[in-house]
């Protein structure tokens, strides 16, 4: 097995030594004879690593004590229509603020169980912005206000919570960069994330959602996606994905170990200047994204040509920079840096990009 | 490590060959430097895992062309849901037929979405047979018929595909028996289970469904609720749990080389009958279901006393024989006998039955 970096924007590279980890654990955890994903999910075994997990991202996160931690299923995707179905009725206002794709196809599901309203867009910049929040058209009666803090296709990133009139309730879709640097819960009414970026595999969905928006505001919620329920099951109304909980868990020990979430903030800042350093100290990379709302999860960038940006790609492949293809619907070159990319992994890249451009610049 | 048996009911053991294999390609899939579950769901690695292991489900099941196999999350709890909001209006008349805990509680689900009826029920008989076909109460225009081909709490199993009207679509929540044996899929408009007992591990759904059934009847289905939606996508509507459909694929290719369904099938009944017979053979040891109803895949028995069973529990811990205690709703013994169960441990089992029974007998 060569050495690579895996670029994946999602799912995404897990740290190496949860891998390392998981694997060595995996015919048989702690001498009970059995693999994790063998064992039944209301046993004493894996009621301890759910418990763990739960406790070290309350830790790591701070999360107040009138919070719920949800482990559940169906992507942030299920999340569009959960956070609809159980916060607004059909006549209820509820503002959304687009600032790329997901939050696009958040509002479009959302349509069709309240009253959605774009509230703000940078789609006339082709979301390579987000609109100043004293220009959002807040409604007074909303039911909710929902955001997407970091857009994976564009590349666009809010670096600080939005200030919003205290009787609304947010809702942040943190899929792409939840615990890559602390947040303050107490700002939110829900926060959901699907894990396969930097929470662990695909499977998992994480959502944090405040006591007084538990119960669903209608009746006719499935049972499966209703907040309260899960709630009031420990996440167990059914059998959970235990394994991707588990390692989850395994993430966030990791987390813990690499010294919390102010550590991966400063190592996250240093991995995404260098990479944008790079772009900019060149005209021949390009980022389109307004400097101060960059992403530092996933940096989008462009060539001078979309020849050269097949070239690049397919020699960065061949050099171990892995899956570095912008999403299908912009193009481009997107490197994911999130949470488990290395340092080392961005100076390969940056290196490969100086000896690339000398080559063919 | 010890070497043990495992018979919980679910999450359940998987094959050892199977969980062999991915602890060896855990860290690098066939040479490509990362893990199954770092990889994009839609780039060419995982695109030939997910076919491949969808057409092993075809091959195996012989599934035929007019039917869609889905990939899903959420367990067949959320196909509660699923199979009502898809199949009926809330008008509609929907038949259930109800064997055990798990038809109570599709059921109860489905009350909420349309008409759901208890056509047949074996509740006066604390679920331990299954009422006769010719008995059901079939409503002429029911949009579909529910029932539970295998109930894991009380042990029934469904031995023969049920007879019923043509034009009324046969819906069967194959959780804990599917794979087991061969079966006639164009006999049912909908098939389901979730994965954690006889395909992979939790977190994963299998659905198999007739084209004319895939649109929803009704238009407030969330995106992903809707069969059609997923249909459409090849189940990649959003990130599917990928390392659980590798290792889904990893059993059917196992399933495959075991020499198929009818290989297993002979498998299963082998192993199901020693365990009857011990138990049969003795007074001491009894299975309160009625002989024809009995499951292959979830045994369930009492000893004379909840001290004895309590102490036969403890033993059998200590034995390397797991996770027997029966559920908690109705107590006693269960012993799951899924595919992945070698007829090892169901001999090692029925011995520690004789020298319990020779010792406190």
């Amino acid at each position: 097995m060569a050495d690579v970096f895996n670029f994946s924007a999602g799912p995404a590279m897990l740290p190496h030594a949860v891998m390392r980890r998981a694997q060595a654990e995996f015919l048989d955890w702690n001498g009970t004879g059995v693999s994790v994903m063998e064992m039944s999910h209301r046993g004493a075994a894996f009621t301890s690593i759910a418990n763990q997990a739960r406790n070290d991202l309350i830790e790591l996160l701070g999360i107040p004590d009138n919070y719920k931690i949800l482990f559940l299923q169906g992507g942030a995707t299920l999340q569009f229509s959960m956070a609809a179905l159980n916060l607004a009725r059909m006549s209820d206002p509820a503002d959304y603020v687009v600032t790329g794709s997901w939050g696009q196809k958040a509002v479009a599901e959302a349509r069709r169980f309240c009253d959605a309203r774009v509230v703000a867009s940078s789609e006339a910049d082709q979301f390579h912005s987000i609109p100043p929040v004293s220009e959002w058209a807040i409604s007074s009666d909303a039911a909710y206000l929902h955001y997407t803090p970091n857009e994976t296709i564009g590349g666009v990133e809010f670096h600080h919570v939005p200030d919003i009139p205290a009787h609304i309730p947010l809702v942040g879709d943190f899929s792409s960069n939840i615990l890559s640097r602390p947040m303050d819960i107490s700002r939110f009414g829900l926060v959901y994330a699907g894990a396969q970026k930097n929470i662990g595999p695909a499977g998992l969905t994480l959502v944090i959602v405040r006591d007084d928006l538990l119960a669903p505001v209608r009746d006719d919620v499935p049972a499966m996606l209703d907040y309260q329920i899960h709630a009031d099951s420990d996440s167990m109304r059914n059998t959970p994905p235990t394994y991707a909980w588990y390692l989850a868990g395994l993430v966030f020990d990791w987390l813990k170990q690499q010294g919390g979430l102010a550590a991966m903030a400063e190592h996250n800042q240093r991995k995404a200047e260098m990479l944008y350093q790079a772009i900019d100290q060149t005209s021949f990379y390009d980022c389109p994204v307004r400097q101060l709302d960059r992403s530092r999860m996933n940096v989008v960038f462009r060539l001078p040509s979309i020849d050269l940006e097949r070239c690049f790609l397919v020699e960065a492949e061949a050099a171990g920079l892995l899956a570095l293809k912008g999403h299908r619907s912009v193009g481009g070159i997107r490197a994911s840096l999130y949470n488990a990319m290395p340092l080392d992994g961005v100076m390969a890249l940056v290196s490969f990009m100086q000896d690339f451009e000398s080559r063919m610049g």
